[in-house]
């Protein structure tokens, strides 16, 4: 026999583990289970998104098996926009991308940004029947992709938690994708959200919206989708908040150039 | 922005994956969420020691998710090393080593090493509430510690089936381990079973084994636990099975010799 390799160091957890997002979560059992899922693997900040049986849930309880601070500790948004407000990074679980233009990455390629990344981060799951939808996926910077097999791509909620905490955990001398070194990270998600509805706000105002139906909301969803895409730091949403005050409040005129 | 990377290439469910070993499972619930598990990452051999509940068992299926197949073609045995019994190299799934002298490797060095083999493998789980014994881990030659905070270390079954899963999925382009380079793999178990089984039948026919209680079992087990440690190859069992008929049965005694 040629000599064995040592035994693997004990493992560490990493430092600032991003948040865990349920959207819509349908089973207080498998809220449990996620959080079991999350501890295992040193992630302690749990969110639920409109949980379809209210909160707290007894049923979370059996299934977290000891997690129980995790669940004490859960906090409720109504909405994936306030649940991700102070996210620099949001990053959803997706089986396909739904035809939207977004960056597709593997759980190791998301948890090597998180890590690469100084502020609050988030990782976005969808209900257990259906996932995300196109809405949810609008607000997330890139998406996740477990990988799987062509002929049967299905996990229940908890074990993508735990496929996702288990990433995370190795990532630790994982290096940090090359694009995002020298990068402040992108803005707080409520500082984005400022910005596409100061826009939203004004384009209203100028009539820009059409006003048949259906339109006005596919015209909303596709300014979010552009804009939340990029990833814009905060000095560059804090120059397009300028640039949109700009365009609706001209200093002057073209003609008044002259008098300057 | 600086530039994005390109989208990860799809997921490849590697070839000749390892068989998934439950040992004692409680819950038929738990036993189908392992199958879809399993079945999302190309893993598709399920086998079962001594399901608490029988099998089949109706429970499994509503977890399975649409994982049917792997229910309906799970094999039943009634101990852990008839499980084993094709298997090259069996890894049991332990948080702990029970002051057993084995080697302890990650998911990912795990998979590295099932990959590095031609013949069939096997992942070990033990039951949900008290995982692998200390005498199932015998049948083992490494053990597996999947990584988890230190202050709460646990996930439930299929969880631990997922984790596992996407670490065999993920492999695809690790390099093997370079100690099992230019080994031919262990023998199959059950050539080492009859090793073990000649060496103890022989051990009693010479009367080794002590009568007080307990003593003869420990001493089993202790044959078992240093003959499973170094995963001998086929040829080297067979030496083995040599070396002890030869202890037992000289051609010639000591005496004899000169008489050549």
């Amino acid at each position: 026999m040629q000599p064995l390799p040592p035994p693997p160091p004990p493992p560490e957890m990493p430092p600032n583990p991003p948040a865990v997002i349920l959207v819509r979560p349908q089973l207080g059992m498998n809220i449990g289970a996620v959080a079991r899922a999350m501890l295992n693997f040193g992630l302690t900040d749990l969110r639920l998104v409109q949980p379809r049986d209210g909160w707290p849930n007894p049923e979370a309880g059996p299934s977290a098996a000891g997690a129980d601070a995790l669940i004490d500790a859960a906090r409720v948004y109504g909405s994936v926009a306030d649940a991700i407000a102070d996210c620099g990074l949001t990053i959803g679980t997706a089986m396909t991308t739904r035809d939207m233009i977004r960056r597709v990455t593997s759980p190791a390629g998301a948890v090597a940004e998180i890590r690469a990344l100084p502020g609050r981060c988030a990782l976005l799951f969808g209900p257990e029947r259906t996932g995300l939808t196109r809405e949810d996926l609008l607000h997330c910077h890139a998406l996740c992709t477990i990988p799987s097999n062509p002929e049967f791509g299905s996990l229940n909620l908890a074990q993508s938690v735990a496929v996702m905490g288990y990433a995370w955990v190795m990532a630790h001398d994982a290096p940090p994708p090359t694009w995002i070194v020298n990068h402040e990270g992108p803005a707080p998600q409520d500082e984005l959200t400022g910005l596409i509805a100061a826009l939203e706000a004004q384009l209203a105002e100028n009539g820009w919206f059409n006003p048949a139906p259906g339109r006005s909301e596919s015209a909303r969803r596709m300014l979010r989708n552009i804009l939340t895409r990029p990833g814009f730091t905060g000095a560059e949403v804090q120059f397009l908040r300028g640039v949109v005050r700009s365009l609706a409040n001209p200093r002057r005129r073209r003609g008044d150039q002259a008098d300057q």
